[in-house]
């Protein structure tokens, strides 16, 4: 694992963004160099040791991944007016917004320019599941943004609002992976499959670490979501679960002004009305549909250690 | 010329944005169907007919650079707040900049997953070609964003400017026609430079109509440039060709604050400069290259008249 880190890390200096016009790149450059656990890019290459492919092949679909996601972050940044990514001011914080929307717009362009170079036998279907996974990924945020004035989201909703939004990277960077090692289209989409439901049990982790996060370990402080009264899975498992009088608490404690009691009060709630196990059910359930399917996939159990490894890590996650 | 248009408006409609989430893809249809000159897929389909192509394998190319330039326009009207394009709210007015942001966002992908048509043997050259002029064109708008604060912009950095904002458009829409139809790289290259003269010649029309245009027939107020201090050709041609008690006046029109007296006032200065001159001499200089160079191609003459009467009719525009 520790040799595909770095493998990644030495690409993406490849890349190089100090380039004119600095205006444009810099904030490239800067986006990129902000770290991140790299997990898509580290996805894809798994898939494709896993299915006897070569790092090198599958180097670029991996880091056209992750400049993508990073494209993403930036634009979501300028649309919800986030003030810090990964510690660091946002790009539209420290330059402008109008940089923020050209050089997210060109991080995009750099995202297929970089997987335009993969083998060319590889190279319209790789370009298929990049773009169809590029598109589910904006209409995911819309959705996201469509939900924000909604009262009545149903799970259904929900979980399919964040298989576009947050699960196909994961499960088109297995995807991918597995496409350029050459293995069969079943294999594809078992590994898919496994992304999709890694992705969902990882954004369902996400939701409940916001209120159940120990701060310590988590490295923000808890309540953030609550705050913002963001239609996270625990806010909608609270509402689905509560009678007409915890219904009626919760219109009362999200009401609250003073933040500190506004946390306090909706966190023992959500508890009261069980919305946390809840929760821990349904990234149970999709963890161990992941395993499963990795189970079930005609490959050599040893093959398959590093995306167990994987799984096990970035489910069980605090932080 | 009626046959290409009337394929170009046939196949735009089979793009079809009725979809969901109307949010993300209704500014996208609002965007496409509110016209304009459709002249980047034309000059497409023109250079895939003169090199003996069909329009069918050319036509994925011709809209994904008709989708790409609305895509340019949305975000840089909203980079530039702009009210209205083409006589209708923009769609961060109509509806808000999140829309702007993502539907454009989504429109560039979408610029990406119609290319991805193109016949699979020249789709690897496509997409290079494609990408190349999409961050020429992304850098072209940072250095027009750089050139708005500096006050020394020469002649050859404003060229090279428009020529990577304006030019590589229709230079890269007549190489790719040229290419699908399967011509050699030094008729491609022919075609490039003819389109990048055609669109340096256009811009520069664009700037001298702006303030000389007829209003009638220009069919929006002159002076528009003028009353927000843009740094066109003509303004550039003007301080250049000023002697130290003319560039005095300049500096003194351009401060005044009551804008007929502000447009009137400069626009004697440009004409008492010699700016317009200036400025017509080097469309022709611009415009003759490119009727040299469609001369030179080894074509037979009568494969090269319709772009030749496209060349005569954009640079004699009077809007």
């Amino acid at each position: 694992m520790q040799e595909l880190n770095q493998a990644i890390s030495d690409a993406l200096h490849t890349l190089n963004y100090e380039r004119e016009p600095i205006g444009l790149y810099a904030p490239i450059a800067y986006t990129l160099e902000s770290g991140g656990k790299r997990v898509r890019p580290l996805l894809a290459l798994i898939a494709t040791q896993m299915c006897g492919g070569s790092l090198d092949s599958a180097m670029p679909a991996a880091l056209a991944l992750e400049v993508f996601h990073n494209f993403t972050l930036l634009h979501d940044d300028l649309m919800d007016n986030a003030d810090t990514r990964r510690g660091k001011p946002t790009v539209h914080k420290k330059w402008n917004c109008n940089t923020a929307i050209l050089s997210g717009d060109q991080m995009l362009i750099e995202s297929y320019k970089i997987i335009q170079q993969v083998p060319e036998q590889y190279l319209a279907q790789c370009l298929t599941l990049f773009s169809k996974m590029a598109t589910e990924i904006c209409e995911g945020q819309q959705y996201d943004i469509d939900y924000e004035t909604r009262s009545d989201i149903s799970t259904d909703e929900y979980i399919n609002m964040i298989r576009l939004k947050t699960a196909v990277l994961p499960a088109t960077a297995l995807q991918l992976g597995a496409l350029i090692a050459g293995a069969n289209i079943d294999i594809q989409h078992i590994l898919y499959e496994i992304g999709v439901n890694l992705g969902l049990a990882f954004q369902l982790r996400d939701d409940y670490l916001d209120v159940y996060g120990n701060p310590e370990t988590f490295g923000k402080k808890t309540g953030g979501d609550i705050l913002d009264n963001k239609k996270t899975f625990v806010y909608i498992a609270a509402r689905l679960h509560a009678d007409k009088e915890q219904n009626d608490m919760l219109d009362r404690a999200f009401a609250l002004a003073e933040p500190a009691q506004k946390i306090s009060e909706v966190t023992q709630l959500y508890t009261l009305i069980g919305a946390d196990t809840a929760c821990l059910q349904l990234i149970d359930h999709y963890h161990q549909l992941a395993l499963q399917q990795l189970q079930d996939l005609p490959l050599p159990e040893a093959k398959k250690q590093p995306l167990n490894d994987i799984l096990q890590q970035l489910l069980k996650r605090e932080k």
